[in-house]
């Protein structure tokens, strides 16, 4: 983890800088160890942490992908309802899940933190390990700074290999093509509101133990990127994915103008305990949605790799701008930040 | 430029981060037809801002490397004396500075903002895309966020040519290695210090127009990281390297800690208007301290790229810990944020 560019002196507090950042880096080390087939050190002449800039070795030949996405306090998380360790995790998945829309593994990590004074660095490094940990991904460096809102920016860099199908764009789709979700969707938008019922007396906290509310709870605080399906989407030859994170209605329209088709879906599925509200428009479910000419194939790699079967939920037109759902217009809502 | 994942709505304002990333999305482009010898597009089957993740080829069997540095208002710059184009200037190059320390020319990068209502991302961006224009680096993609204070945050890759001496840590300088830093010291110090004075009433605003106050200024404002220098150094076969953002103490300090060797300086070279406690501590410099066991063919390496000499500022020894400075022991000042 490169030393801070441009340090000016913070409010004093309990640590400073580089402090922080060895205990993170052995927390980050010790996630890599877990995935290292080989045992916890880089590869020779290789650098993770610890000096001016990563290096790393690439597969040759490969295409490599890159996404970056970043988490604001009071913004994209409410700490009432999220730990410091689920933000960090989260601040990870959402990023990988970029990289898991184009069909790619995600590989190594940079993270970019903007902190107040009192933060919990451990549990935040706790979460942010474990979602490298499950992802196989290695962070390598990043980067530290006071600052009045917690602010989490994360980086990844895949990489495919070589000789087989290239990422998958948004922008491949053809019409006739059939539409795919790896799951049901709502269940994020679900679990945060019954975390604000909750929080707002209307609702049963005792129930937040059990499922479904469980399932959805977790689902908002800790999304899971769906990586093992968007690299069995790239391999069975589908033509477009994106990851669903501003919900239903708005990827599906992002994905639509990307490829220059319309859309006819016929059926929306619906986690349990969600609306079909949430599922629509709810976002941040981090599902993939898959736009394949050869559905045998696509259901024949899933299985493959022993993953839930996809759920098909429509098809691709040659009517551009015609977005139906059961006939009836697609809604038009998203989220949107302003300015 | 990814749509922002986890979005929730901002508060309202003149622009949504759709059009935002429009505009800012054809400006990163023009920048890259600069750049780029064949035109203005990727080259085919690549893509850059548009999809989950941007998509690159890169020249295979080299090392890479990966950097990210964040820029926060208030912390690390102040509009008052900073525009939104130098902050988003500064914000790519102090990134592109850690990728220039390693030796390795910059090749993509991402960039992620959170700001507030009001901002105004065409300066931001423009002096994103100047600072990639001038360093040959092609901004790929990003993500956009509200918050109550601007954080900007680049994440840099850089590839190292195959074959050639691999990317320059700062742990491989050895007892006897010469020192040389890229330039003179303390400027953007100075620089800040004189806008200082003029805020306050106490220095002359006509003043910052001339030489040298207008060169500390500019510095301060927007520091050019060293890339050819890096460059030069790692092909000559240099041991080390490290750029000064934390200042030179700090730096050398790190240098020495992780190569296990002693300092002794003869000289500080102080630039024109600064002070030397600036150069020694002022940090935010960005020129590049190299430790070289061949001088010659340093020199001789940034006579052939048409680069100014390096100036010689003293040598590693065999005592590690020990770092001296015309005898006297090395300031232990360093910008340090706390929490």
């Amino acid at each position: 983890m490169s030393p801070n560019s441009g340090s000016a002196p913070g409010p004093l507090g309990a640590s400073d800088e580089f402090t922080v950042i060895a205990g993170l880096r052995a927390r980050f080390e010790a996630a890599a160890a877990l995935r290292a087939p080989g045992g916890d050190a880089p590869p020779v002449g290789d650098i993770w942490i610890g000096d001016d800039a990563a290096v790393v070795t690439l597969p040759s030949s490969g295409r490599s992908v890159l996404a970056t996405d970043l988490l604001v306090g009071g913004v994209h998380f409410d700490e009432a309802y999220s730990s410091l360790e689920d933000v960090g995790y989260k601040a990870l998945m959402v990023t990988v899940s970029d990289i898991a829309a184009m069909g790619v593994r995600p590989a190594y990590a940079l993270v970019s933190v903007a902190a107040p004074p009192g933060t919990d660095f451990d549990l935040l490094g706790a979460g942010l390990a474990g979602a490298a940990g499950e992802c196989s991904c290695v962070i390598v460096g990043g980067d530290l700074a006071g600052a009045p809102v917690l602010v989490v920016s994360t980086a990844v860099l895949g990489v495919a290999e070589s000789g087989a199908p290239p990422p998958l764009s948004r922008g491949g789709a053809r019409p006739g093509d059939l539409l795919f979700v790896t799951g049901p969707l709502g269940r994020s938008a679900a679990g945060l509101r019954l975390l604000s019922d909750v929080a707002s007396g209307a609702g049963d906290d005792s129930a937040l133990a059990r499922p479904p509310a469980s399932d959805l709870v977790r689902a908002h605080r800790r999304p899971v990127a769906r990586v093992a399906e968007g690299e069995a989407a790239r391999r069975s030859g589908a033509n477009a994915a994106i990851d669903l994170s501003d919900g239903l209605a708005g990827d599906l329209r992002h994905l639509a103008e990307a490829s220059g088709v319309g859309v006819d879906l016929d059926v929306v599925p619906v986690a349990d305990g969600a609306t079909a509200e949430e599922a629509m428009t709810g976002g941040e479910d981090y599902e993939l949605l898959i736009a394949t000419g050869d559905p045998d194939e696509l259901l024949a790699a899933f299985r493959g790799a022993d993953l839930a079967t996809p759920l098909v939920i429509g098809r691709c037109t040659d009517h551009p701008g015609h977005l139906a759902v059961g006939g009836d217009p697609l809604p038009t809502g998203t989220w949107l930040h302003r300015f």
